[in-house]
């Protein structure tokens, strides 16, 4: 299974006939898609009309199949996601966690579905999973694999419980990020998932670990979280600038796409700072960071990224390291 | 006007008191607000309390006034922009034009609203006009100035007739742009806005001159539309990889935010490629784009943007410059 144009286009011909429409859709330049439809045709697998595409059954049958998520589905993942993770470990501030509230868990899936990355028989490579997103990834049943890269054995434990008892593909991987991933999983993933630590260190470790597991060459996919709670636009910038420099590219930077539910600590974090507003509890989920997707181009290799200097994941919990790198 | 986070962080004490929700809304990590607010505490702007961020009168004096559009000002704002612009000129391929559905147009002031960016008193650029954005703009009551540099003289006589006869604050330049900004224009922007024709030679000059126009220094904006109809992946690295180079951040990057109307000469442009798919009309908006917004960061200044080879608005039609790009 890949995610390369011409894949997508075929997923596309299940859904819709309109040749404007595929047009609007396939992310690829006019010409280019005009092209890759004669060759389609050729090959036996597309037929087209006047105002008309549809797949051959040798089309049909070369068509990767996509989960479309609609509020009804999306609704009925929730309730079968909830169920699942009711007994989850709570977050703890010793690995910096904090987790998505549920519905920026099920907004965030049905992001990966407009982008049609749902693919059945995708491989999925999750880079810490304090959010349990495998759990949801799985219930779609587009994914073929899941791997999740874990460090804590609580969060670690609780998967692979699931995953066996439910039977999910999913294997899991009590791994400590700031060490490569294991030889066998480098560039073995179409799309890979991780709501980062946001320090210098942290960034660059948890995108970078995610982009050693793409496959080479181009159509791969990351997503991440980032904050500008805890990063600023600068960071962002110097992220943006280190991703461009690869054939990588931005295809999405949707702003506060995801809120965080409170964690237990954080009133205490805020104390800290001595200031008199930040002295109750908040009421509502606050803390949220914006959705990055980003796609592999035509050479893309997957490399072990150099690691920065400085722990990427601090003992201290995020307020204080946001404050430490200000200094 | 600025819109440097102090102000941001002034305007969004206009909208809320709650603490968290201003921490989670700043755009600032943590550390930099706690220390912001203390400042505008000493300045006798802000007062805190448990649980409570207030503006004194002196802050309510100081903060800047946004515009907030909810669907019922967007339908509002849509009735009024429409029945000003009824008499517009028809899109011409003479310039590459084409332009947003109304509702896309609305969308687009939407987002400009969400990100905090409709400041009243805000000084607006605009490269290109033949989405008649200056007209909804200015209905929206919050810019003192908005710039317009259009090449076409139907558009500009357009909209300065109308501008005069509603007194609206627009000016009016019949400008190419392949020419820099009059040195006046220079730096003199909060925010600009384009949908750049998309040649290499384009994308560079649309989006260079608008970032000639805005101030130097932090917290100017930008926002323009790029398709993947036209362009392709590679092409918007390229672009992100020059923009980030700079002290410049995205901000935003989203998909599919911008539908265009469909254009008279579309078929006959489609139909040049000789496939049997493609000749009929579309049904519906098809043509689309993401909406791009970048921020400025410490150290930018405005400078004009060296030319790159080749016609940045060939004459001919885009699918024409888009089949030309790729051989």
């Amino acid at each position: 299974m890949t995610l390369h144009p011409e894949e997508r286009l075929l997923a596309l011909l299940r859904d819709t006939a309109d040749p404007w429409e595929v047009a609007g859709r396939a992310r690829v330049p006019f010409p280019v898609l005009v092209g890759m439809l004669r060759d389609l045709e050729e090959r036996g697998l597309v037929r087209s009309r006047p105002g008309r595409l549809t797949l051959t059954p040798a089309g049909r049958k070369h068509a990767p199949r996509t989960v479309a998520l609609d509020s009804r589905a999306l609704a009925a993942l929730k309730r079968r996601y909830l169920r699942l993770v009711a007994q989850r470990p709570h977050a703890t501030d010793a690995y910096d966690q904090g987790h998505l509230t549920v519905d920026s868990l099920m907004g965030r899936l049905r992001e990966m579905a407009r982008f049609g990355d749902l693919v059945e028989g995708a491989r999925f490579a999750i880079m810490g999973d304090d959010d349990l997103l495998s759990i949801a990834l799985a219930l779609t049943g587009a994914p073929a694999q899941i791997a999740v890269f874990e460090i804590d054995e609580r969060l670690t434990a609780f998967i692979a419980d699931l995953a066996e008892r439910h039977s999910l593909p999913i294997e899991v991987h009590t791994h400590d990020l700031r060490k490569a991933l294991p030889a066998r999983h480098r560039g073995a993933y179409d799309v890979f998932v991780c709501d980062p630590s946001e320090t210098r260190a942290g960034l660059r470790m948890f995108v970078g670990r995610g982009l050693s597991a793409l496959a080479p060459g181009p159509g791969s996919v990351g997503y991440f979280g980032v904050t500008l709670v805890e990063s600023d636009y600068e960071k962002w910038r110097e992220l943006q600038a280190w991703l461009t420099a690869q054939p990588v590219v931005l295809s999405a930077v949707i702003p506060e796409q995801g809120f965080y539910d409170n964690w237990p600590t954080q009133l205490e974090e805020a104390r800290a700072y001595g200031h008199p507003a930040f002295t109750r509890a908040a009421r509502a989920p606050w803390y949220r960071s914006a959705l990055w997707r980003l796609e592999t181009l035509a050479g893309f290799e997957p490399r072990n990224p150099r690691p920065l200097p400085g722990d990427p994941i601090a003992d201290e919990h995020y307020f204080a390291i946001a404050s430490k790198e200000r200094r």
